[in-house]
């Protein structure tokens, strides 16, 4: 097959709109999603690009309510500590923040990367061995997109200890945390990420540039 | 607002083929891309997320001739490199690949990380410091699907000294080389990955399993 279909403005439009409306969410629903739905989305997440077509994504439904109870006591801690790190007014404003909605989330979606796997033998990686983590930021930020298009959404939580986290979790050796995921209905949808709602952080010019050399 | 658009059945089915025709393109047409177009990718990349709302990518169109050749230069040795790392037919093998199409692309666009911006506050990435890298490579994959839906190709090339890479494009310190990506028409569409059809690489079950714990 070379000829690949054709994505007219319309679709192109609604693309820029998902682009939008997809938000880290901390506050969920308490309504469940079905298993297939999670094996849907990560095997749309699947299709995502990597080096070496390595495919070095490992995706690890949290289930067990040790194992959660577990991990969210590891984010207390480390949020904890995270909180001593800020004085005076970004205290008070980092103190006010929701940055998991762990207790909620009905799905819990760890994300590792596979750093031992043989898959792609090691093409592209010898000068930028991260890019097989990268492939994996790459895989979930496909998912949470496709997550969004079924409305449903996505927060991803990186206030852990990756490797108590990968413990926890009982993984191979070798697979290294990227990414810990919260999924679920919304409770409500924004178009303005929270962390500007609240004051934390405003759009910034150098990101949207085109920098020329 | 807070009412997100509803994403329907269709526009689902469509975001899903825009992920199975992305690719990793090497072979592109000579046809130039319009600055506008280049501008218009990367403020729809920067939609997307980033830890603690960072937004740390900087994306450098490279236009000097001089500095593409030191760019291609720096492949070549690199890529020389890295196929002496393979023996008997996987030598064979990668020697036969393309692997850039740093000579035909009219478009090259360095994605980097800026490490030193203050943008976030830090927020979510004193356990997990590379998030910043990561949410880098998100927007990266965006740009890459804002690209495909407009036909445009991409291929991202890793095959590179990243800091002297960096050197060659005068950024300021503290940016640090994610992605080199080149950026055209390509010269024709394919479904399958081209490291699938060159036989390196099948698509594996792990990467589309869900594991439980």
């Amino acid at each position: 097959m070379n000829a690949a279909p054709a994505f007219d403005q319309r679709f192109q439009e609604t693309f820029l709109e998902l682009l939008r409306w997809r938000r880290d969410v901390r506050h969920f629903r308490a309504d469940p999603i079905a298993p297939e739905i999670v094996e849907e989305l990560v095997l749309g997440a699947s299709l995502a690009p990597s080096v070496g077509y390595s495919q070095p994504w490992r995706f690890v439904s949290v289930e067990s309510a040790e194992r959660r109870a577990a991990i969210a006591a590891n984010f207390e801690r480390c949020n904890a500590h995270a909180l001593d790190s800020y004085e005076d007014e970004r205290r008070a404003g980092y103190a006010r923040l929701k940055l998991a909605g762990l207790r909620e989330a009905p799905v819990h979606l760890a994300a590792f990367c596979d750093e031992a796997g043989e898959a792609g033998s090691g093409l592209g990686r010898a000068t930028m061995p991260r890019t097989l983590e990268y492939s994996v930021a790459g895989a979930i930020c496909t998912l949470w997109l496709l997550a969004r298009a079924r409305g449903i959404g996505v927060g991803w939580v990186s206030i852990l200890d990756a490797k108590e986290a990968a413990q926890t979790l009982d993984v191979p050796a070798g697979w290294t945390l990227i990414a810990y995921l919260c999924i679920g209905y919304p409770l409500e949808d924004n178009v303005t990420p929270e962390l500007a709602r609240a004051d934390w952080q405003a759009p910034i010019d150098e990101a949207r540039r085109v920098y020329k050399r």
